[in-house]
């Protein structure tokens, strides 16, 4: 009846989708609704003001878009910049080359700064890069908060002191996909021109909804960006923001409790003891990586993500074959190495509504997999340097003391 | 608990977002899961193959975008056409209003036929340009198959004729948002370039789906269509549907298998009863209203949509408190006539996995309503011409008979 | 895949099980739980404070049992009566019949009161036997409220009066199964020693749970009757209760989420909005009956039910075909006649979480059956009677003003 | 919004409830449907035809009673024996204790034969028993099949041998509960005359429905059985067998449509495939149990359960503490010890729709907490040991190869 049915649960630990929570789901089990009956407009003017808070931004303003991550990306560029616009943007992984490679094709003028895969962004060349331009032909610095590729967080307070030192006016630009509600992140404090999300990441929902945060920088460069956008310009948003009806066309009534939900949660739990979890959830890996004898594809541990990790594997071994394993035999859904770091590292996603005793599982299957593979690890191992980390930190469920 | 509870079902009569069968309910209600396994590009694969029996086309290449009906134009647009390029491009309600508002700031030299609101596409006008265009500067005709804004249907066989009468090689473009699975719809035998739908119209699912269906024609108008476009690309999808992974970036997972459960149904049914039943419910809706002593928005019977019927309202009522009332009494929700018809219609939609009953019970509210706002309307005689006409058409039900 | 689909909604009109609210469909969309972890008493406690308001008791003690409607009826004989003891009971249709073949098969000696099917009970034999039992030997009254065979209503509150007028002391039980959270039912201030209900009835959830509520009297008999009983005991429970764990063995844990949410449903309408909705639906199809120049089963106006309408259809009809037709054209599910009113009645079932516009869709369908079936009925004059009254009888939605 | 909300899954291990698959959930996502339609007699009977594969019959009688195991026990009693019968009943612990206690409460003769908690049936009591029984004042052995306290599993097949051995003619009741869909079980074979078991266990469905299945000899018993009974009686459902209507009283739709879905999946994995899942994860345990220096309450290993594990704390630790832990930090659910075992085991069920990182991720919360709780283990060690022996046994998905 299912072609690929296998018991139990399955072990979702790629970096997104992640798993959702069952308030989640139930939330969006509903019939279709009428976007343009008074209730609609009600529940999204509250999102929008809640939302807001997981980006840490009192004055930014939120925009929910029915479509991806990379939609996301599209609509963050296209209503600040203007064709020829030069760009700094970071190159360290896949997903930053894939956002570049959208720059280019959306005809600014990317000015690429590469870094080896595994470290992270080289604030260094932006600096000197800043100091030179006393132009300002620097429109924009685009940076992926967290490269969801090779695990690398990169350190936005310091992009925005650089910024400042230089008094530059670029505006900047970041994909917080798999960090916000998750990393630590604080639109405001940094100085963060547009931010942006994808529901199926730390927010834990299905994929379709891309949520991108402007700052009043932004919305002014918006009035005059030259670059040509419809279904992403905001200020259709804007103009129906103003009439109180939202939605310049249909958005997706499901997700929008969905979003409702996965939100009451995050609050529920704290936003903080949020972020608490991933790193505690992260540095239990670290540890299990550790314990296995094998690298974290993150070069410096001031990189280090913490809602994945990509992990090295030894020349003789495919990491292809490990995560392609996971599925044929435990039900563990692991991430592929991609593009430069393809066959060399697979990656264990640690974001969103999770808890340790799923990591534990995963851990385990981690293991098992690595010894089928040929990889000579002392079962137990992992799960053992993670448990004792995580032994001694997790909190009581304050619901439950 | 709920801010606008009501008890019962709430009666959705717009034109879209439509109701949800259980069955769809139901194959959405599932956790994410890793879209690189190989069981969505499987599903996938299977997908897009019958996606193409909706559009009727065996040589047109289907690409599912995560976004809506708007976006589905932008891509139809951006892929086949080059900024300055002149389109052909008929304005006769909100809907085809939006799209040509598109088109032009899409930067596109906009040819507008304009008709009163009401009338179908003035064909003769098209033929006259056509006629004139002996140099082929027209690029595209762009067409809305429904305008759900005044329930109009276009003759697409018609634009079809003429453009072969002229031997002109202009694209035919073709929104089929509130038309494809409902109406009578022949991408191959009309030659349709590009066609387009969403998945909360006569697809019954939520919104979040925007299918948009291209001929070999308009494949090969992408490779030099100088459009910027990168989401919307149809060459990132070409590229992973030649590899088999399908997905350049995140799909929704639980709209898959909704389309999966969708589909099936519609199979089951039977396309060709799914367009009959269309036609019988809005025959029915169209007598009640005749009965109701009022007029269709569409002028003449050619134009009738089968999908939505726009009823005008006499001019010491406005329409609005109409659509207010269904909501606020009855739980019923009627579609606001828009823009250039504010005020003077209301809107029933009668698409996607509906019966006649359910119909009838709409039909039943708007009497009730007419009353409240004080239009002399004798109660229960429009569900009677309703009932009158459905007793002597309604098929058995083939699983049960 | 589906052996019986029909598109668009089943429209549900048995009475009972009925619609669902989808408010209480997501609630039990969940994985089991542990019901010995702290959660689940904490939710059974304020669920049994809460299922008191819909008995209207304030000294009852409810018990929730994992089974049906015949199964609490057992439940309340079982634990308040011994072998042998005289039960006077009234037998007017099909479940009334049911219940005293259980009291039958329990081995008590039913003093049995007969009416002709369409009548209530006979309260002057009732009243006689009471004043001829000066010993006592009548040791409990049982009566079902309504009878959703026929569509009576008992008048439990006379049955009261000539208890208190003949100072009887017999057990006052009542199978409120089909008029519970729909009907006038005041446990208290009618003495009622056993009341009992259905989940799947006014309720509106799915068949499983069957509460029955017991008088402080109720409860001291228990103490000593002496009919055997382990599953169905109270005394199991209120050790539970004593303890604070609630449950002698595992309950339902979708079905206590689902009855917090359908409660909350009920609170926030108003248990006696719920009560007149009913009396308007109930109403309403009496009129729609009478249009179509039918006869109620019932006989007389004081016992019409405001939860179901049997109609009578002429001798040349076999309402089994009505219903039979309902479902295979229609996607109309009609209650069949049973018993002695078999092919001589069917019902409309008008409880639980239902609307107006709901019901006119309903009585539409049966017009058009009607007339399928031989009948000469003018379509649309039933909807017509209905309407009318429902126009001026329709409050406002509360929530949505 | 959740008085209990904890971040991730709850990581179930109580033996029963189970964790229910994704595809039965969904399957039961649903509204209610009229059971009196053709659909649900046509769905019930397939049901009862697959529903005899899990006991391994072809001549039994299954009936499907909306109840639980309690439930189920009092209908196996009340149709085959008559108050005052003599049965031979196994005391072992907190299951068969209640089994007996509603025994005895249904007033038969009970024989116990009591065992220390953690041995198995004392089968040569039993055999001296019927051996002395000449005039076969023994109308029934009654035996859990798995005892849920101290995950004792009888020999079911030896009990059978003797029954044969002495010619026995009583009948062979056996509580499956915790045993049917995965352990080994074969009603035929081992001439079992009533075998039953809940949803909620193996079949991994919610709770609410008892399955009893009855040899025969069982029915032909039924039909002299005095016992009182009427909800529990087969004779009631036999008869509307016999009609092809299949239901005396209302059933759950959504349980029906749910065991649809639970039967496909288990013939999908194959009924030994799932019973050889359970043997692997219940070995995995044991294992764990002793790389932890922890004692298995069960004591002897032919005893052994493999679907719970009872674990014995040393006496300075009370093992609800553990329970208690798990809840409130890990968001683990364990089993409490129950009665004599009270404080001095905790349970891991290990049964129903589960995989073996399920399991490890449960192994390793387990360590955590016996070092919060003051056991000096290593941590890692039992998932070690779990993990090197399931490394070599675990199959390939077949779905997936």
């Amino acid at each position: 009846m299912d072609y690929s049915y296998a018991p139990g649960r399955n072990h979702l630990f790629v970096p997104g989708p992640v798993n959702i929570p069952e308030q989640v789901t139930r939330a969006m089990n509903r019939n279709n609704e009428d976007y343009r009956s008074p209730a609609v407009p009600a529940m999204t003017k509250t999102l929008l003001e809640d939302v807001k808070k997981i980006f840490k931004t009192t004055i930014g303003t939120p925009f929910m878009f029915p479509t991806t991550g990379t939609g996301a990306w599209e609509s963050a560029l296209t209503n600040t910049l203007s064709p020829g616009d030069r760009t700094v943007s970071f190159l360290l992984g896949q997903f930053s080359l894939l956002w570049i490679d959208q720059q280019q094709r959306l005809k600014f003028n990317v000015d690429v700064v590469e870094s080896e895969w595994g470290q992270g962004a080289n604030l260094e060349i932006l600096a000197s890069k800043l100091a030179a331009d006393t132009d300002h032909t620097i429109k924009a610095v685009c940076i992926v908060h967290n490269e969801t590729a090779t695990g690398v967080t990169n350190n936005l307070a310091a992009v925005r002191d650089i910024l400042d030192h230089y008094k530059h006016p670029a505006l900047f630009l970041v994909d917080g996909v798999s960090s916000i509600c998750a990393l630590d992140f604080r639109m405001d404090e940094w100085g963060i021109d547009v931010a942006l999300t994808g529901s199926q990441k730390a927010l834990s929902l299905p994929t379709g909804m891309g949520i991108v945060c402007a700052s009043p920088k932004a919305l002014e460069a918006s009035k005059t960006a030259k670059s040509v956008r419809v279904f992403f310009d905001w200020n259709d948003y804007l103009k129906f923001y103003k009439i109180g009806t939202y939605w310049p066309y249909t958005p997706s009534i499901q997700l929008l409790y969905g979003l409702r939900a996965a939100l009451d949660l995050i609050f529920e739990e704290g936003l903080d003891n949020v972020i608490a979890r991933h790193t505690r959830l992260a540095k239990a890996t670290r540890l299990a990586v550790e314990a296995w004898g094998l690298k974290n594809c993150t070069q410096k541990e001031e990189w280090f993500s913490d809602t994945v990790t990509a992990v090295v594997v030894p020349p003789y071994i495919d990491s292809a074959e490990i995560v392609r394993r996971g599925w044929k035999r435990y039900n563990l859904s692991l991430g592929l190495g991609l593009n430069k770091v393809a066959g060399k590292v697979f990656r264990i996603g640690h974001l969103g509504n999770l808890n340790e005793l799923q990591l534990l599982g995963c851990l385990a299957g981690v293991e098992m997999i690595l010894k089928d593979v040929g990889y000579p690890v002392k079962l137990g191992i992992g799960v053992a340097a993670a448990s004792a980390f995580l032994q001694n930190t997790i909190p009581m469920i304050p619901s439950r003391i």
